[in-house]
């Protein structure tokens, strides 16, 4: 970053980050035991520059707070539903901590028996999957997270709200460097990336979003009030069904539509459910081959021929920022140093 | 189907399908128990107007067959690996028969612990994956199905072969209902269809395909000895990566590449590995909540705008060829009573 721009921006240390993250958390009302797991990952999705899952969401994290149905006092309670299924009712506050409680149990039925998943009920969801799906890779587990959202997208061939952006995120573990991990929104463009072209004033692309009345748009201030599309047309779109399914009805929590329901008009984060799923590659390998070679041959093929692996440029940024501190723009620094503070 | 189109077509009932392709499999040396369920599934197909899976398969099957390391005795082994774990080694014959020695353990394994995976190893894989999926819906299980397949397709960024047409299937029951079912080739094509194209004559879409020297073409014969791209740009190819990797090395398989390594330039079936997982609805979702309420008010909010569900058409052509037989085109009719056949 040249310093003509770094001007414009306040350089933060990681450790900055977290610590301006959860007292602003704890100010809204969140406990320590809470607010850091949401800072952590806060602070990670500013370091690997994701800027719509930065500082950029702290607001919305606050606003989440203030919601009437959120529990600042959520307490997440486990249940282990069977040697496969581990349930944790987060208790209608933020995903994390419900995830945090019910990790331990989730990864040693992975470990024990092949796979395992894990249901997260009546959680707010405001963060990145990327994070979750890391903690798993870093335990040598393959890993996938879906949740449903809000109903902001249209099905291929309609024009009006019926999915979530319904984002799904994997991971696979390397020997020896960053996993392979890619984490995406089923629709064309992300909800918060919507945002950030709102904010920069720039366009949409064409075939991304309608209006409110069923009309293609690239305004981003009327896509927000109308829906999207999914990526990748109708197969985009049934991918998208699948993981409202999965990660709603099959797991006993809501749709997208019903989310948007209980959210009644307060636009917080969404409260719905979330599901991971685990896999051991030394037990579903069987042992028997090296899975490792295997995979890395085809990672090599997509990379020497100039294609990019997913998360590439997030790993770099990680670097950067390990080393130097991350650049926050002083529009958003000023925004986040505005909101009540602890300690 | 007006009288004019189907004077070209020959009228066949499902049992002479059925038989038809039972007698070619068997005189192309098939045991009776290979044969059976490969046929059914032909059948299935052709009554669904899944042409590209249906009879149009037959000569394929057969060639396949003829592949000196097919192995027209495999009986397959199933091992019961954990309480949520069944892998079957076909033996390098079709995967069908592999499915369906594994798929008694596979069902009981979910609806005991709410999960369960079954990993088909050294199969011959030349069958759509909906028969399958449906399956397991018809058991009131929600169900996944992944294979790899011949390295014909190009990652996003990219111009050469690295990853395979990847299909991805998935089943949700309905209750009183046909389920909720995909099942899609994640290339911006299936490999059939490119074969349906280059035999009508008929041209690609543009941003489909490259020819052999890595330049985009809309002829299909360049495009087989090409690579195609996937559907979704770069989510579409990071989802076909997640494919390869649960499908090959997750399960010590191989993958697309090491499968068309394998094939040897003979152009069988591709031989590989495939992945299901299955989910019982009545344990994830811990009985606390109506989950059809919830997925059926979400497939009306889809087609009620006029959005299509997916396998509609196919539902629609089953009942029509349950009452009244399945079109054959005379030339593919007289291509498959050119095939020797047993009986």
């Amino acid at each position: 970053m040249d310093k003509a721009h770094s001007g414009d921006d306040v350089v933060l240390s990681l450790d900055e980050v977290f610590a301006l993250s959860k007292s602003v958390l704890v100010a809204a009302g969140l406990t320590e035991a809470q607010a850091a797991p949401l800072a952590r990952v806060l602070t990670e999705g500013q370091r690997d520059e994701c800027h719509s899952h930065g500082l950029f969401r702290l607001p919305g994290c606050v606003q989440t707070i203030h919601h009437p149905r959120f529990n600042r006092d959520a307490v997440p309670d486990v249940t282990d539903t069977t040697a496969a299924v581990t349930r944790v009712d987060a208790q209608f506050g933020f995903s994390l901590p419900a995830l945090e409680a019910a990790m331990p149990r989730f990864v040693e039925k992975a470990r024990a028996i092949g796979i395992s998943v894990l249901a997260i009920n009546n959680c707010f969801h405001i963060t990145a999957l990327w994070p979750e799906i890391e903690r798993l890779t870093a335990q040598g587990l393959v890993a996938i997270a879906m949740t449903p959202s809000h109903s902001w997208v249209a099905p291929a061939g309609g024009t009006k709200g019926a999915l979530g952006t319904n984002p799904i995120a994997f991971g696979w573990p390397r020997e020896g460097q960053e996993p392979y991990v890619f984490d995406f929104a089923t629709s064309a463009i992300a909800r918060g990336d919507i945002s950030l072209h709102k904010m920069a004033g720039k366009p949409l692309k064409e075939g991304w979003a309608f209006d409110a009345d069923g009309n293609p748009t690239t305004s981003a201030a009327a896509a927000l009030e109308g829906a999207m599309l999914t990526f990748g047309g109708h197969k985009g779109s049934a991918l998208s069904t699948m993981i409202e399914l999965l990660a709603g009805p099959l797991i006993a929590d809501m749709t997208s539509l019903e989310s948007m329901d209980f959210d009644d008009g307060l636009k917080a984060a969404p409260c719905h459910g979330e599901i991971l799923i685990a896999f051991d590659p030394a037990i579903l390998g069987g042992g028997s081959r090296d899975n490792q070679a295997s995979s890395e041959r085809l990672f090599s093929a997509i990379a020497d021929q100039g294609a990019r692996l997913p998360s590439t440029r997030r790993y770099a940024a990680r670097a950067r920022s390990l080393a130097n501190g991350v650049h926050v723009p002083r529009h958003l620094y000023e925004q986040i140093m505005a909101l009540p503070r602890a300690g």
